[in-house]
């Protein structure tokens, strides 16, 4: 079908996204569009009104939560009627389409990549993405691994092989583990296929079924979040404060909510860069060993540290053996070689190298092998030191910028390693969702603080990866968002702050 | 602790690994293993009497499935207590640890796996694995896809991109499944890390909680039985004739199970390598589609065949939207280039992108656009010529040296594709299991049947894998099996037959 009737107005400042919301909602009310009536594709009616998708996308997710509307896979999104057939055996009630419809259609990690398509634009200069800088991924070098490794192995780089990984790969990285006191050899060390896949791995074992809960930091890694999404298993926020994950009340959340889990990153968190000192790493791993609660350690910004080598991780001051350490080079060396591994709890790590298996066989051992010739070549420290001081410059020019550009009320801590500056804007203002929906105008984008975390807060909070960009583009993009800024500080604060929550929820 | 008293003899026909539970059995009933008394590891065990690990390992899970030992991760294997605390808070409880000590220890791939171990002695003829021959596989023309790829796209090759896969390579395979009648275009082809993550994906859609079903093939391929393990999906077998999989009950297996999936691999099955005739193609659809029951088809034979081209998928007949159509490259082009495809119906292929995305992120860029400039290049049609004519060679040897060396009273089908011979042994003689110990000995090595069974039957057939050796070969490892046979036949018939449930159960 068509919609008629749907007027949109660039003169106001209620979100295009909400006017075609509200005069759907009116229309459906009326009886206009009866129930069973089949929306148009978001595409189709973005096209005839002349927006972009994500617009209508966003008004069919308003309506959706509102209960009005309803996606159904295979199909599209209908006008809810007032009672549903689900009988088993009749096709339109068919279950596995109906239990898919309730799933939420976007999750956050999926808006996320909306908004980098919007970034992707030409002359647009984003410092919304969680990927290191092109520019210094070492092409040459791998190449020469590459090819030094089908030259020496041959086929065996290219056949199946054992699921837990490469065994000279395990043992060079566990060798860089000893360094860091922590005990492992290559035989209990296991390659994934990025660090991503660890993280799954281990809430594949730990929380097979329903009803689990894990304890995250708030905000955390948005690809968590979106990973406990896709599970089932429920996120429970402590907040995170400048010296990482807060445990106050860890206990109290460990009685209250039995996890079985708790994902930390102590070193340069992701979004905040906040970084957890010894004692508190020591305070966490002791409430976590009385209580039998095993912790997930992500280290993978470890390596990048600007001002002095990062603390012991959690797994090597673990004695009740609790801490899965996690790591992996996409951030520190090639995102695209897909490789990470994870140190685990002894006893099980043959486990998970079964459950490894059954999710993709084995991570490809021509990547491993070249991994492992380029490691043992030696350029990697010097990678490393190189990277460090571009970084390292990159983050200070950020920091120049955010004093220069962003109000005086937002606020900041010097990151001392990882890639990302994470800035709190005056409650008092715009949303870090109405800013990006301006900042896209001026060609300069960031990630929204609300996507990090499970409650939805931080709404106005940005997080800025400085690591993507040269000084100059990084001065050039932070005036843009100071003027994006300024041009929403300029509109009636009253019309302003109509509908953050709205926006938030479904952004 | 040590444990003293055991004496093994090899002169009995009582299996080593029985050997080991009997007097462990009678240590603990006899109290000489007092309760929470902790075994010696397996390795250690197995030093200790001077014999392999896996009969140890074998023992212990026969004690375990009888409940008189316990695995606890982290710590051993100990004699079972009269009663256990499992209070939350007491770390000797710890809920975690107890819950993955109630899994079951040794999957059927991990048995594989270590019969695979066993397998890979100097000398050994293996027919066991599931791997195309190395010899065939491209290495040249694979590196120079590398590198003309490093050259031409550089640091892009190796940074993050988008989940669903590389376009061109999504097109590419799109047009190539359209050839084969399938209507899709790259858009909704999504790239997985071959084709066992395009499985694992389908059923974290699916059947995202527990209590799911999925109605599978008996026998069917080890590592869909090993994911829905791991998953705790009940699989439902139905059996396989030599028409593929029975539809007869699959209306009444719907109704009393109602399987979220029917997983079937209509061309050249592993293990059987049967195929499907059109008109039970089109019967399967009807029914599936009568009862909204979506299909997983496994297509990765497909394109070795060695008699006529594959009939139409079912994907490619498929008018309800119901097929997901699961493809890859490792079997009949580069095992370790991990990379498969998933057709999916239409309106599922952006959330199947977003979970591909919370399992590992992407599979590695550098390795789809390596494939795709292979596959463009043109070389792959020669490829897929040269092995589909060694391959059928090989099979001939394979069904020769069948008929000359195995009993009159076996049974099998001659494969028109694929990698595999199915051979049903006589049900009078020794078990697979019984054979694969002695042949063994012979230096030769197979898969047994009953790990491709949902409910651990078959116990009397052999997976032989004729790909991966050339004909000599095959004709020698073949003999080799004749003889270890002949022995087997030589030992009393009543003291083969004492314990074949018993074996079966754990190998």
């Amino acid at each position: 079908m068509s919609i008629s009737g749907i007027h949109l107005s660039r003169q106001t400042h209620r979100s295009l996204y909400l006017q075609v919301a509200d005069q759907l909602r009116a229309q459906i009310e009326e009886g206009k569009l009866a129930p069973e009536t089949r929306l148009p594709a978001s595409r189709v009616l973005a096209k005839t009104l002349g927006v972009n998708r994500i617009t209508i996308v966003n008004a069919y997710a308003e309506l959706e939560a509102e209960g009005l509307v309803a996606t159904r896979v295979g199909s599209g999104t209908y006008v809810t009627a007032p009672k549903k057939s689900s009988d088993f055996g009749d096709p339109a009630g068919q279950p596995w389409r109906s239990r898919l419809s309730l799933q939420r259609q976007w999750s956050p990690s999926q808006m996320m990549a909306e908004m980098m398509r919007l970034a992707r634009q030409p002359g647009v200069i984003s410092f919304a993405a969680g990927t290191p800088a092109s520019e210094f991924i070492p092409v040459n070098e791998f190449r020469r691994a590459l090819n030094e490794v089908l030259r020496r192995d041959g086929a065996a780089a290219l056949q199946y092989e054992e699921a837990a990984g490469y065994l000279p790969l395990r043992e060079t990285i566990a060798a860089e583990l000893r360094r860091r006191n922590i005990e492992v050899d290559g035989d209990h060390l296991l390659i994934t296929s990025g660090c991503q896949q660890a993280v799954d791995l281990v809430l594949r074992l730990l929380a097979p079924g329903e009803d689990a809960t894990v304890i995250v930091e708030e905000p955390c890694y948005l690809g968590l979040l979106d990973l406990l999404n896709s599970r089932q298993i429920t996120p429970v926020g402590l907040p995170v404060d400048e010296h990482g994950l807060q445990i106050d009340h860890l206990e109290q959340a460990i009685l209250r909510h039995r996890p079985c889990l708790i994902c930390v990153s102590p070193s340069f968190q992701n979004p905040t860069g906040f970084t957890m000192p010894l004692e508190r790493r020591q305070a966490l791993l002791d409430i976590a060993a009385r209580y039998g609660v095993p912790i997930l350690e992500d280290t993978t910004y470890d390596e990048l540290y600007y001002e002095q080598e990062p603390l012991p991780t959690l797994k090597s001051l673990d004695t009740a053996d609790i801490v899965f350490q996690a790591g992996g080079y996409s951030k520190s060396l090639i995102p695209g070689i897909r490789i990470g591994y994870l140190a685990a709890p002894a006893a099980l790590q043959e486990r998970l190298a079964a459950t490894k298996q059954t999710t993709d066989i084995l991570t490809s051992p021509l990547n491993q092998r070249a991994l492992h010739a380029y490691l043992e070549s030696g350029c990697f420290s010097q990678h490393l030191k190189f990277v460090r001081n571009a970084y390292k410059a990159r983050r200070d020019a950020m920091l120049e910028a955010v004093r220069r550009y962003f109000p005086a009320e937002a606020s900041w801590r010097r990151p001392e390693g990882g890639i990302y500056l994470w800035v709190e804007m005056p409650p008092a203002g715009p949303t870090a969702t109405e800013l990006y929906l301006t900042a896209i105008n001026y060609n300069v984008a960031f990630s929204i603080g609300s996507v990090f975390s499970a409650s939805g807060s931080f709404e106005y909070a940005l997080r800025l990866n400085f690591a993507g960009h040269p000084p100059e583009e990084i001065e050039e993009g932070m005036r843009r968002l100071g003027k994006a800024w300024k041009e929403l500080l300029a509109r009636p604060a009253e019309i302003l702050r109509l509908h953050p929550r709205a926006a938030v929820q479904i952004l």
